[in-house]
């Protein structure tokens, strides 16, 4: 019942955003990122590559949101558990803050029955209520001192320790690697495949089914019945050794299993619609709104995070 | 170079959102107030009418966003200067917490000649501009506590010292009341005419001219040739002495000189459009946002705040 968590001594603050950076040398400039994962399972792994990641962990404040259900409850006691470890251990790996937030969802508005027959309708409803949970997240935890938020989601297992560093050092308002998923295939070997359709070059079939939408439908990747025929920069990896992991590509929709932002263009509004924008939805309707406000999106075909197998 | 304002000790923070309550007893239940405000120049009056809020000052954050102009100097001192007073003086009047951010603008886009010759469009840049402010301030500043965003200009120079407690009486989402401009009228004599024309209830007229637009071109209140036919809040203000203040309209568009936001619609997603959202911008495209997210807005045509008069 009192402010104190919204507000800093001393009790009249004053801040220069222009003063906050955002640059291709955030540990030089020392500027502070904001990690965000919207959690429902923990994975030991994703939070032992967390704490592998060099970037210095007093510049990282970590925000997590949890559904409030019985497997949030769950997550939610391994989390405080694996932070309870870190932040009593070694001084250099404990975050600057954490904040966790615990938020009930509506009831899901269809029966099981009707979801198997309008599965798109509720990946609308599914994707809205993760639109609701980033958004959550996001407006109650970026600060005036943030300088990027890497969104992150709880099930990316494995990433370069340096994943901070490199993206930040394309100087891109929004930046996300290719996500892929290991796995064991036919002929027994370790193999790795596409895991995020999410970031995409946008086509002209899909702008034209877009133009034929009723207002409030969106398009929606990996369904048969719906061919976009948009650059899927999942499918574009190029995994040989010597391939040039710098690669970058202009993208015009992004997913969210791990993706850096500017702070500020969070600021300027960029969000993450939970209702049809221009069609889209969630982490591609959140690039269309970063477009719309003048920031670039970006993609590193060639350098690569994993998501986790179940 | 710290993350000390966005953190707060101790470093792990739980926060249930569903224990943020937001109801028609704010005081009662403790309810804290963000109140934010897009400053240009400062007004003692504003400053004064702030004091005299007789909600809790104890419960109330205050944020400014200010813009790095000469005038935004000038305020920025004068502000100060209040503060210092405030914040040393009685305890009772002291607020919890008091944010000051300064932002650069992007310099104007056009000469002032071409600004002559297309007014609307100057319009559409000036409204941009405002939206990233009002998103700025308000992602900067909401925090995981906060139960209510009271938006309030720097010229709302007089309003009932009940305000806030009126406002959320009614336990709305969003609710505006009455924006006026007292005047000397052409007898000489006190009176009071409609000031902000961004409260209203949507027409058949104003949906047909949207629905023939190019996608970034928004629809403008109070311009001649562009007649909207939509029912404007500040028109139907009912100034008689035993007037029913309690009088509450269901409303398309919002005005932001005063308004009265539940922080949980913010969380959800909504934010002042910097672009063309359904043909509108800023605090209409606001109330759009949020109806879009299920939330309703609210006016109260017979209760009224008062606008400077230069
Ligand atoms: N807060 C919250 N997080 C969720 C919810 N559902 C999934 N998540 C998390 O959000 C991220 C993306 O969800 P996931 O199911 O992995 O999506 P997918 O990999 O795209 O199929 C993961 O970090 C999940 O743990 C939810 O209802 N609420
Ligand atoms: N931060 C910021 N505030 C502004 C700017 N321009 C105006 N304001 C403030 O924003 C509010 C609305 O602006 P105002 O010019 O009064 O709009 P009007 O009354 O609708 O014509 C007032 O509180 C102004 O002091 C700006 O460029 N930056
Ligand atoms: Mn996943
Ligand atoms: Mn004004």
């Amino acid at each position: 019942t009192s402010l104190e968590a919204v507000n800093k001594p001393p009790p009249v603050v004053h801040y220069h955003l222009n003063n906050v950076t955002t640059t291709a040398d955030p540990i030089g400039n020392q500027e502070t990122v904001l990690i965000l994962t919207p959690l429902a399972r923990f994975y030991q792994e994703y939070w032992n590559n967390l704490l592998a990641l060099s970037y210095p962990h007093h510049l990282i404040a970590l925000g997590f949101i949890i559904p409030k259900t019985k497997e949030g409850n769950a997550a939610t006691i391994s989390l405080q558990a694996a932070i309870a470890s870190t932040q009593t251990g070694p001084e250099a790996k404990r975050f600057a803050s954490i904040i966790i937030m615990r938020q009930d969802f509506d009831p899901p508005l269809q029966s099981q029955d009707e979801a198997e027959r309008h599965k798109k309708e509720n990946q609308k409803a599914r994707r809205a209520a993760m639109s609701r949970a980033r958004n959550s997240l996001l407006f109650t935890t970026i600060g005036p001192s943030t300088s990027w938020v890497l969104w992150l989601d709880a099930d990316i297992i494995e990433t370069p320790p340096t994943l901070i560093q490199d993206l930040a050092s394309h100087d891109k308002p929004v930046i996300v690697p290719n996500c892929l998923q290991r796995f064991t295939n036919d002929q027994g070997k370790a193999d790795t495949r596409p895991y995020d359709y999410n970031s995409w070059q946008d086509s002209q079939q899909a702008q034209d089914m877009a133009a034929n939408m009723a207002p409030d439908d969106i398009i929606l990747e990996g369904y048969n019945d719906m061919a976009t025929y948009r650059t899927l920069m999942a499918m574009t990896a190029d995994k040989s050794d010597n391939r040039d992991i710098n690669a970058v590509i202009a993208l015009d929709g992004v997913g969210g299993t791990a993706l850096l932002v500017k702070a500020e263009v969070h600021r300027d509004g960029a969000m993450f619609p939970p209702f049809a924008f221009y069609h889209l939805m969630e982490t591609e309707g959140f690039a269309k709104m970063a477009r719309r406000l003048g920031w670039g999106c970006w993609g590193l075909p060639n350098y690569f995070v994993y998501h986790y197998n179940e």
